[in-house]
C-alpha cells in the first residue's frame, strides 16, 4: 500500500552499481574521518571503544589516533569518571581549539569574517558596513583582503591554524573555478572572486573557496536544526535581494551544474516591476529590502540611509511598527503576503517540513510571522501547508559567514590527514 | 576550491548513522534483490560470475539462484556461445515474462490499464474516453474497476500473475492511507480510492496503491532516460492541470510528508485568473488544456468536445497550425510563453539537467519547443539556462500507467520473495 516508498526505492535501485575500488591511502583516510566524526558526534570514548563501535581492528584504531593526535586533532587523556578498578581508562577527545575555519560573506551592505573552531569556539569575528553595490568590485576584494589578513594576523598570533576560507556571495557561483557568474545585486558579473582575493593575500594562505551565501546560510542553519531530525528545510535568506539554500532529505540540493536555489527572480509580481537583474516582476522586487524600505518611508527617511548600519535601520522599523505607525505596519503586512506567496509556492513544489526565513526577516519576521503563516496555510495545496512551518533564524546576519566556516572545517572531517 | 563538493559531503556526514542491524531473513531479502537487479542491469550470468560479482560465497548464491528459480524469477539454461571447451556454460537469466504490474491512470478524460510484465513486454493495455471531472467519483471508480477486472482475467487466462497495481491520480496524494486528499481537476477531496476500489474487485486482488500522476510519469521518463546517465530531472506533465514529477541527485523528490511537485498552481497569471481550485491566478490556467482550447478556438467549435478521444483533438490543433491558421498558432505561442515562464523559475530553483514536457506537451509540444527554449534561455538566472535542455516525452499520455506498473514491480526487486 505504501506507493512512494517503493518509488524512492526503484531510485536506489536505478542508481546502484559496483562499489569503487579505493586505494589503501584513501581507506585510511576515510577511517580516520570516521573515527574523528565518531568522537564529534558520540563524544569522547576509549580506543577499544572506537574499535568495537566502528568494526575496525584495535591496532588499526590505535595507529588512526596517533595519528589524530599528530596532526592535532584529537587528544588522550584520563577519564572523568573516579573510583573504576584497575588501570585508569584513558578516552580519546576532539580537540579542535587549535583548528579553525573561516566564513567571510560579502552582501551588499556589509563585509562580514567569522572564524570558527573545530571545537565550535568563535576565534574572530569582524563586519565592516560598506555599500558594496556602489564600489568598485577591485575596492571591495581589497576591503576583503584587508579584513582577511587581520583575522588572519589575530589567529596566528593565538596559535590558531586556519584549514579553508569560504566566500559567501549572493549570487550564482561556479565553485569550480571560483568565479561569480552573477551577482545582480552587487552588480558583478564573471568576477574570479578567488584568483582576485588570493592575490591580494599574503602566500601561502589556507585554500579559498566561493559558494552561493543562501546555500551556506542553510548549512548553517541545518547544523543548527539537526538535532530536530529535519530533513526536508528551506532556508530563505532576505536582503537586497532573496536566495534560498534547499536541503532535501538530508542533503543541500545543489541542481545539475550547482546552481539551484535561485528564488529571487520567480515572475510573482503582478505589476511586472523591473528587477536589478532586467527581468520583470521578479519576488525580491515585492521582498527584498529595497521594497520593505520604499513600502515604509519616503526618499530622505533615515531608515533608507546605507551608512547607518542595516540592524539599526531595521530595528528602527521594528520600534515604527510596535509604536502603531500605520505606514511601517501596513508595509510589513504587504511585505508578508508577498512572502508567503513564494512560500507556499516553494512549499507546494519541495513539501519542506521547516522553511527558515533568515537575513533581514531574522530582525523584524516576528512582526510578519503570523501573516506569512496563515497565508502560507491557505495557498499550500497540501492540507495544512503539507505539514510545513514557518520559523525564524536566530542566527540573523551571521549565517552565511558561519556556514562558510563550517564547510571549510568540514574538509577535516572528511580528510583529518588534509590538515 | 570546491566549495559545493564539500558542502554535499557536509550533509553526508550529518546523515551518517551506525548502520543498523539486519536479521539473516532481512539479509536474505536484501541479496535475492541485489542478484535479480544485476541480472536485470548488467544481463545473463554464470553463479561463479555472480559470486564474483556480488562479493557472496558460491553456496549462498546456489541457494539464492534456487530460491529465485522457485519464484519463478529467473531460470537457467545453456551458454548461447558454441564451440567452448568442457562442460557447456550454464546461465543465468531474468525469467519474468510470467510477472507483470499493473498500472492504473485516472485522468480528467480518460482510464488508461497498462500490465507490463518484468521482461518489459506489454501484457495488457487499455483505454476508455471518460469525461472524468462530469461523473460521480463512485461512478468512475465502479468504470475502474471494471477495466482492472477486465485486465485481470486477461492475464489469468494468458498465465501472467500481477504482483501490484498503482492508480496514478492527477492530484495532492496520501499514498499511507490510500487517500486522494485533494485533485480539483477531478473534483475529488478526501477520497478513499484504494479502499473504494478494493471495495469493486474480486478478492485476493494483488496490492494497491496510490501515486501522483506526475510523480509517476517521472519515474516513467527516468526509466527511459537512464541509461544518459540523467541526475537531475523535471517531468511536466500537461493535462487539464499540471504536474511535476522530480528526480533531484538520482532520488524522486518527495518533500517531507510526499507532497512535493505540486507545480501547478504556482502564482504566475498577472491577470490573476480564478483556478478550478479557487486560487487565483495558478500556472495551469495558462498553460493547461483548458487554456490551449480556450486561446485557439471559440466555444462549440469541435476541439472543446469532450467526447472527441484527447490524441484527435490535439492532431486537429496540430494541422490547424501547420496550415497556418493564424489563432491556432498564437495560441501556440502564448502558452509557449507562459509554460516556458514557469519552466524557468523551476529550473532556477532546481537546477535541472533536463526538463521532460510530456502529457499534451508531446502531441503539439514540438511547435512551442523552439520558443519555450528561447524563453528559458532567456529567463534563468545561470548562464545558458544552468546546461538545461528541454524536451519533448516520446510516452505521451501513456506514461503514468507505465510508471504505475514499473513502481508495482520494483517490489518484486526490492523484495523477490514477496512474489
Amino acid at each position: 500500500m505504501e506507493a512512494d516508498p517503493r518509488a524512492a526505492r526503484l531510485s536506489n535501485v536505478a542508481l546502484a552499481g559496483p562499489s569503487q575500488a579505493r586505494d589503501r591511502r584513501s581507506i585510511r583516510r576515510t577511517n580516520l574521518g570516521l573515527v574523528l566524526r565518531m568522537l564529534r558526534d558520540d563524544g569522547p570514548r576509549s580506543r577499544a571503544q572506537i574499535a568495537a563501535d566502528t568494526g575496525l581492528p584495535k591496532p588499526t584504531v590505535t595507529s588512526l589516533v596517533a595519528e589524530l593526535v599528530s596532526l592535532g586533532l584529537v587528544r588522550e587523556g584520563p577519564a572523568q569518571r573516579e573510583g573504576a578498578v584497575g588501570r585508569p581508562g584513558t578516552l580519546v577527545h576532539v580537540d579542535g581549539r587549535d583548528i579553525c575555519g573561516i566564513g567571510v560573506e560579502i552582501s551588499t551592505s556589509y563585509i562580514h569574517v567569522l572564524a570558527l573552531t573545530l571545537s565550535g569556539a568563535t576565534a574572530f569575528e569582524h563586519r565592516s558596513a560598506v555599500a558594496v553595490a556602489d564600489a568598485e568590485a577591485a575596492a571591495v576584494l581589497d576591503l576583503t583582503g584587508r579584513s582577511i589578513r587581520a583575522c588572519l594576523a589575530a589567529l596566528e598570533r593565538d596559535g590558531i591554524r586556519p584549514v579553508g576560507i569560504t566566500l559567501a556571495v549572493p549570487g550564482v557561483v561556479d565553485a569550480r573555478t571560483g568565479t561569480v557568474e552573477y551577482a545582480p545585486a552587487l552588480g558583478w558579473r564573471d568576477l574570479g572572486v578567488v584568483d582576485g582575493l588570493s592575490a591580494r593575500l599574503d602566500q601561502p594562505t589556507p585554500p579559498i573557496a566561493v559558494g552561493n551565501d543562501a546555500k551556506l546560510v542553510a548549512i548553517a542553519e541545518y547544523v543548527q536544526a539537526q538535532g530536530k531530525g529535519v530533513q526536508d528545510m528551506i532556508c530563505i535568506t532576505g536582503e537586497r535581494g532573496i536566495g534560498a539554500g534547499i536541503i532535501t532529505d538530508g542533503r543541500l540540493l545543489r541542481g545539475s551544474t550547482g546552481f539551484a536555489g535561485e528564488v529571487g527572480h520567480m515572475p510573482l509580481d503582478p505589476e511586472r516591476r523591473r528587477c536589478v537583474c532586467g527581468r520583470l516582476g521578479c519576488w525580491e522586487t515585492m521582498v527584498g529590502l529595497d521594497a520593505i524600505f520604499r513600502l515604509a518611508a519616503d526618499v530622505g527617511d533615515p531608515v533608507h540611509d546605507p551608512h547607518v548600519e542595516l540592524e539599526d535601520r531595521l530595528a528602527e522599523l521594528h520600534r515604527r511598527a510596535r509604536s502603531g505607525d500605520v505606514r511601517t505596519r501596513q508595509a510589513l503586512s504587504r511585505v508578508a503576503d508577498d512572502l508567503a506567496l513564494g512560500i507556499a509556492l516553494l512549499a507546494d513544489v519541495l513539501n519542506p517540513e521547516v522553511v527558515v526565513l533568515g537575513g533581514y526577516f531574522s530582525y523584524i519576521g516576528d512582526l510578519m510571522l503570523q501573516r506569512v503563516r496563515e497565508v502560507v496555510r491557505a495557498r499550500v495545496m497540501a492540507q495544512e501547508a503539507g505539514g510545513c512551518e514557518v520559523v525564524l533564524s536566530t542566527l540573523g546576519f551571521r549565517a552565511a559567514a558561519r556556514g562558510g566556516a563550517h564547510l571549510a572545517l568540514d574538509a577535516v572531517y572528511q580528510d583529518p590527514s588534509a590538515v
